[in-house]
């Protein structure tokens, strides 16, 4: 993927065939859009940091600001949102989410634009969902400077509606993460996530089918678990970094441990996962296990407890468990040979 | 509106409920957006200039820089575009849109992120809509920073996709246009519109049916004016600034001159234009004619061939409108007493 395009994220996982989500199309689309777009790219734009978010040198007279920014979706998570009528919940996804893809860069959220389109405009049902989203904003001190509501009878289904937000930030380009100087020995740090996130809808959908959405589940609803909120790594993070250096992050998002990890891994080291350490949400492990996934599809696929990675020396990560409660300790940094996968998550259960 | 909200726009006009388009509950979706953000703002976040864009205070020691960012779709233009399977050109109409509304504030645009949401992904149609968007950036000078596509079965129906976009620029805090320093007697330069731009699509698709869309009509055929790319005016306003003091600018798009001219206009004066000025485009005057719409209905839905308006002092009247062959003299402004509305538009023919 080239810079033009960083961020041109789709949904990954050969399971994802099943549920209705063409992952060649997304490959092939990508590919279109790099040959179309190779011609021209500003000055002023950077290159990229994983592809979680793009990197805009502001030109100040030290020309060490850089504005990051980063789009994104709810995905099919909307319609689990609309079926159930929660309309509070999906735009705190949707800014948590961002944040979370331009913490990645080491960057502070500044201000967030939405956009909602709906078929037949609820106010009651806007208003829900854009008081989640400013929620979210003051709880992570970003300005909602805008948005768009849009209103598109012809396009939308009655009752159903999207959500997607623009976010930016900003980093002093000294302080963008040096993945170059990840180590073999450097220790993974994992921040668990507490369900889907914002990926793995559209299976979840087709393997939980909506007649049970209403039913107990893990201490709730199916339906409420399903809408758990992506939560925001922003504090965590910090927390962390003020007691290790932290080296390289990545935000556990569709394409799971194996797609999210590389992005931001330097050649010649792999990430080696111990999936013992932690343990997996059970509305996750629920689809997962409905919609029989291998091992590889699940770590290709959905996020399977872990919302967040920082890498950081052995020597700091005691100190970086200690400072965040319910951090773990997830893997290491191992050396890589020609042919070896970037990424290995050893079994749960041995084989 | 509110700061927190700038931006949260709503395509206009009482005609529009005849399209399925609900005004009311518009305006009651913004006073709930009001209510429910009321509590908080961040701290950086400047009052907007007539909700074209919002104001963000970079960081910088000057606190001199400010960031504006706008967030914006293309409406059911997208509709139009997907029957006739011409997917090149809404994302110029996008781009080049928000270009337009932070001009307004008279930022240099830096990065644009847009929103594709499809039902099923089609990579050629998908790749024609990015290098549309690509194709303005570069005419723009504005970076594609990201992007996300987001595959959405369920969603969609089938050919459907949605389109939306964040553009974020930068203007100097000196340079921000003192819309208070607008004077009777000052004159009001415009940019002739193409086409319906990016507004008017609901209503202009309930009364000419898809059928008439390749009938020849203007010297092409309906869907081609129809999809008539909404121009960016950046350059004809540059052109006039070089030559002329802009005290206050317009983006006319849903809401036409008498809603959105009075977003930069102070109190006691009113804009008063000259119909007979100016020129409709021949989509333009088809739609207003079969939808059998009011000259103030007229005004109020569609830009009736203007696309942009500067405020200039009357004697650099003339040096604007030699910068820009097609700009023309549309309006003054004049002293406005209470209860008078802030915008007239006086009739091509007389009443």
């Amino acid at each position: 993927m080239n810079e033009e395009l960083q961020g041109h994220e789709r949904a990954s996982g050969d399971a994802y065939a099943r549920a209705g989500v063409d992952i060649g199309a997304g490959n092939a689309a990508v590919a279109l859009y790099r040959a179309r777009t190779a011609g021209w790219r500003h000055a002023n734009q950077l290159d990229a940091l994983g592809n979680f978010a793009g990197l805009f040198a502001y030109p100040t007279p030290d020309a060490e600001n850089v504005l990051v920014g980063s789009a994104d979706g709810v995905g099919t998570k909307i319609l689990v949102a609309a079926a159930l009528r929660r309309y509070d919940t999906v735009g705190q996804d949707l800014v948590n989410h961002c944040v979370n893809d331009i913490l990645v860069t080491n960057a502070t959220p500044l201000f967030f634009l939405d956009y909602l389109a709906v078929g037949a405009l609820d106010p009651e049902m806007a208003g829900q969902v854009v008081s989640g989203v400013h929620q979210a904003c003051q709880r992570n001190n970003v300005a909602l400077l805008g948005g768009e509501t849009a209103e598109m009878p012809g396009l939308y289904a009655p009752g159903h509606f999207d959500l997607a937000g623009t976010i930016v930030g900003t980093v002093r380009r000294a302080e963008l993460p040096q993945v170059e100087s990840v180590n073999v020995g450097d220790a993974i740090i994992g921040l668990p996530s507490n369900g889907l996130q914002t990926n793995g809808y559209s299976l979840a959908r087709k393997v939980i089918p909506e007649e049970e959405w209403s039913a107990p589940f893990d201490g709730a609803t199916v339906g409420e678990r399903l809408l758990a909120i992506h939560p925001s790594f922003s504090e965590p993070v910090r927390a962390i970094q003020r007691v290790a250096r932290v080296k390289a992050m990545a935000h556990i998002t569709g394409g799971g441990l194996l797609e999210n990890v590389p992005r931001t891994l330097r050649a010649g080291v792999q990430a080696v996962f111990d999936a013992r350490a932690w343990s997996v949400p059970a509305i996750v492990a629920e689809v997962a296990r409905r919609a029989q996934l291998s091992h590889e599809e699940c770590y290709r696929t959905l996020n399977m407890g872990v919302g967040f990675t920082l890498i950081v020396p052995a020597e700091d990560a005691a100190a970086a468990l200690a400072a965040v409660p319910n951090a773990v300790s997830v893997g290491r940094i191992e050396a890589r040979s020609d042919g070896e996968p970037a990424v290995i998550v050893r079994p749960r259960t041995a084989a």
